[in-house]
C-alpha cells in the first residue's frame, strides 16, 4: 500500500500543550504499558506498521514539523516538505510527484491519502487497504471512506450515497450542515467525510498538471508557491463524477479539543499530578515539573506546559481558540531535529533556556549578531566548535559566545545545557548559518 | 500603645502561594490603587502606624521570616526572634522581655497582643486601644477581645461574657465545639476568641518566672529551648480569674484558606491571567510568567507559584493540608535578606535558580562542600568576592566557583544572576558562612 500521511494544523485547541511549532499530532498524549507515552502521529504510524509493514509511507507537512516527525518516527521517515503554507490540494499534489519521482512508484499504482491524527482502532487499516484495492481496480477514478455518523455534527461535510451497499457510488455532497440539516442527512443514509480516500498516483498527477506544467517533484517544489490555497474536496472530489465510497463503522475520533482529546486518555492524570478522590470527570497534562494538585473539580481540563496553564470546562475548551489568539505569546518549548528547548526565563534583555541535546546530534554550525551567549553545561559530554575552535565539554564547562562568534555544540552522550542569551531585541530569526568542516 | 504581633504558621493551607519559608502573611494579595500588591502583614503593619503612628511594635516570628520582615516591614522593624519552635506562650513571653530589656518598655505599662494577619478593619485598632487602656486601668488582670460571632464557627474558641455590656467580665472559655453546639454558645451570648489580649507587660513576665527563672531577654532567649511547648491560652488565659472582655463588632476576618482568603481580594485575578467571561465566583492568583487561561469554571481558585499549581473548588480547598504534606517537596521560591531566589529547573545533580539581589545589599560570605557553582550576569551591576579576589561584574560576566571557594556578591544596582549549581547530593544545609573584611 502506499500512503500519503497529511500533517497539517497548528492546534491553537489543545494550548498549551500544542504551539506554533508543536501541533497537536505530536503531543505526547497516550500511555504505553511501559509508561513511555505516544502522540497520535507515532500511534497512527505504528497502526499502519502493523496493518501492513510494507507500506510505502509520505508525510506530507510544513517544514516546521521535521524535526519533531523524524524526533518521533525516525530518521528514515520520507517527508514531503511543502515550501510554504498553501491547502491540501498543493500539499497532495506535491507528496504524489514524491511518491513518483523520489520513492520512485508507479502513475498506475494507488495511494491512499488520509489524515495522521485519526484515531481509530485496526480495523480503519484494513478499510485503507480495501480504497486502496478498489482503486487499482479502477471503477471509479475516486474511491472515499464514508464514516458512520456518530451523532449529528456540524464539523464534518456528509457524503451521500446511492445506495446502502457497503461499497457504492456517491450520489453527492453536502457542505458542513447546521444540526437540523445533519439529522435529514443521516435520515437519507449519509456518511462523514473524514477527508480519507484513494486514487492512481497518476489521477492526481492529471490534475496538477491541468493547474501548472511541471516536470517532476523537484520542479514542483520549487513552483509550489504558485500553486493555488485550495482545498482537495474543492478542487478534485468535488467536481469529480466518478467517486466510490466505503463505509467504514469503526472507532474514528478527531481528537481536535480537549473535550474529545480526554476521552481517549487512558488515564485521568499524566505528568506530576495529586488528583484529590474528590474530582470527577477531570483530567490533567501537566508537562512541567512542579505539581498539579487537583481538588473537588468536576468536569474539568487542566493542562500545562513552559507555553502556560489551561483551566476549563470540558465542553466550554472547544471554544478556546480566541483566547489563545488574543495571548500572543512567543514559542516557550520546541523539539528540534537534535533534541529539543525549554525557556526558563524571560527578560527584557535576557533568555535563559534550557537545551536539551540527544546523543550523536548536533546544531547547525550559526552565528547571532545581536545578542551574546554563554553556555554551561548542566550534563553530559560533548565537543563545542566556536569560531573554528574545538572543544571538548562537560558538566560545569562553561562557554562564552560573543555576538558574531560562529558556534556549534556536538553531544557524546545526552547533553544539557543552560544557555543564557544577552543583549537587546533577542529575536528567533537572528541566526545566521554556516556550513560546518572539521 | 505597646503592640506584640503574633507572626506564626506554615500555610500549607494557601500551598503553593505559601511554602515551608513563606508563610501565608507574606503573600502579596491585596491590590494597591498604584498596582503595586500588599500582603496581610503588610496591611495590618500600614493600619496599626495609622491608628497610632507612635505604637511600639515587636513582631514575634521564627527566624525563618526575619528577611520576609524586614523587607515587607522595613529594615528597622523590631523582631522576637524564637530561636526554636515551641507555642505561643514562650513566644509572647520572649517578645514581652525584649520590650521590656530592648525596648525599654516599663513593666507597669500595658501591651496589647495579637495576631500579624487579621484582616480587620480601622475600627479593630481602636478597640485595641481600648483594651490597651483597660489593662492600664488594671480593673482586671486580663483584657481579651470577644468577637461577635458571624456564624456558628467550629474553627474558634468561644468566650461567655456575664453580661452582653460593651465591656464585662468573663464568666467562662469552651473549646473549639461542633456546630450545633456553637449555636448554643451564641444563643448565650458567646464570643469568639481571636487571640487577642492585653495586659500589663509585668503579668506576663511574672508569669514566666513562674515557670523559669530568668535574669533579661538574653537570658530568657538562652533558655528559649526549655520552655515548655504550651499555648498562651491554656498556660495564661484559662487559669486567670480576673479576666475582662471587650466586644469588637467590626471587619474580622481569618485569611487562613484559598476560600475565605479570595472573598478579601479586591480583583477575581492577579498576575499574568485570562479570565473568560464564562467563569462565575472564579479567582486565580498567578505568580509565574507563563499565563493562566482559565474558561468556564464556577466556584474555583487557580493558584499557581514556582512551588506548583493548585485548583481546587473553593470550599474544598479548606481541606488541603493533607494533599499538600504528602507533596514532600523542596523549597522553590524564598525571599531572602538581600533579595529573593527562585529554582527554575533541577536535575539529579544540578540546579539552575534565578537569583535577584536588592540595590545595595548583599549575601553572606559562604563556601559549599558538596557543590560548584557558575554565576551568569543577567542585568544590573555589582562586585563579587571570590577567596577573597574583588571584581566588579556587569552582565554578561561569569563567574566560576569550585566547590570550597568562599564567594559573595553585592549588588550595586538591582542585580539578576543565573545560578547553575552543579555537584551530587546538593542540599541547601551545606553552606559554610565566613565573615567578610574588605
Amino acid at each position: 500500500m502506499n500512503l500519503i500521511l497529511l500533517s497539517g494544523g497548528s492546534g491553537k485547541r489543545l494550548w498549551p500543550l500544542s504551539n506554533d511549532v508543536r501541533s497537536k499530532q505530536f503531543i505526547p498524549i497516550f500511555e504505553q504499558t511501559d509508561g513511555s507515552r505516544e502522540s497520535m502521529a507515532q500511534r497512527v504510524y505504528r497502526q499502519i506498521r502493523k496493518a501492513d509493514a510494507d507500506a510505502s509511507v509520505v508525510i506530507a507537512a510544513p517544514k516546521t514539523q521535521v524535526s519533531a516527525l523524524r524526533n518521533q518516527l525516525g530518521e528514515s521517515i520520507a517527508v514531503s516538505v511543502e515550501p510554504c503554507r498553501r491547502d491540501t490540494f498543493p500539499a497532495i499534489a506535491l507528496a504524489c510527484a514524491y511518491l513518483r519521482d523520489v520513492k520512485g512508484v508507479c502513475e498506475k499504482e494507488p495511494t491512499v491519502i488520509c489524515p495522521v491524527d485519526s484515531f481509530v482502532d485496526d480495523s480503519y487499516f484494513e478499510t485503507l487497504k480495501t480504497l486502496s484495492r478498489l482503486a487499482e481496480e479502477g471503477t471509479a477514478n475516486l474511491v472515499l471512506m464514508g464514516i458512520q455518523p456518530a451523532y449529528p455534527s456540524e464539523k464534518y461535510g456528509y457524503i451521500l450515497p446511492e445506495n446502502a451497499e457497503p461499497v457504492s457510488r456517491v450520489r453527492t455532497f453536502r457542505e458542513k450542515p447546521d444540526r437540523e440539516t445533519a439529522k435529514s442527512y443521516i435520515a437519507q443514509g449519509a456518511l462523514w467525510n473524514g477527508g480519507v480516500f484513494a486514487c492512481r498516483l497518476g489521477y492526481v498527477l492529471g490534475k496538477v498538471q491541468e493547474e501548472i506544467s511541471f516536470s517532476d517533484y523537484y520542479d514542483l517544489f520549487s513552483k509550489y508557491e504558485t500553486l493555488p490555497k485550495i482545498s482537495f474536496d474543492y478542487a478534485v472530489v468535488e467536481k469529480e463524477p466518478a467517486v466510490q465510497v466505503v463505509r467504514y463503522a469503526g472507532q474514528w475520533k478527531d481528537l481536535g479539543t480537549w473535550n474529545t482529546l480526554t476521552e481517549a486518555m487512558e488515564r485521568p492524570d499524566i505528568g506530576n499530578t495529586v488528583m484529590d478522590k474528590s474530582c470527577s470527570n477531570t483530567h490533567i497534562m501537566n508537562d512541567l515539573d512542579i505539581p498539579v494538585l487537583a481538588i473537588g473539580l468536576s468536569d474539568v481540563v487542566v493542562a500545562a506546559s513552559p507555553q502556560g496553564i489551561l483551566v476549563s470546562n470540558k465542553e466550554q475548551s472547544s471554544y478556546m481558540k480566541p483566547l489563545v489568539d488574543s495571548l500572543e505569546q512567543p514559542v516557550m518549548f520546541a523539539e528540534k531535529s537534535w533534541g529539543s528547548y525549554r525557556v526558563l526565563d524571560a527578560q527584557p534583555e535576557s533568555l535563559t533556556v534550557k537545551v536539551t541535546l540527544r546523543q550523536g546530534h548536533r546544531m547547525n554550525y550559526h552565528s547571532h549578531q545581536r545578542r551574546d551567549e554563554v553556555w554551561v553545561v548542566v550534563s553530559g559530554t560533548g565537543r563545542t566548535v566556536v569560531d573554528g575552535m574545538e572543544q571538548e565539554i562537560h558538566a560545569g564547562d562553561v562557554i562564552a559566545i560573543q555576538a558574531g562568534c560562529r558556534h556549534t555544540v556536538m553531544a557524546e552522550t545526552d547533553l544539557v545545557l543552560m544557555e543564557v542569551q544577552l543583549g537587546r531585541g533577542i529575536r528567533a530569526d537572528d541566526k545566521q548559518k554556516y556550513p560546518l568542516e572539521l
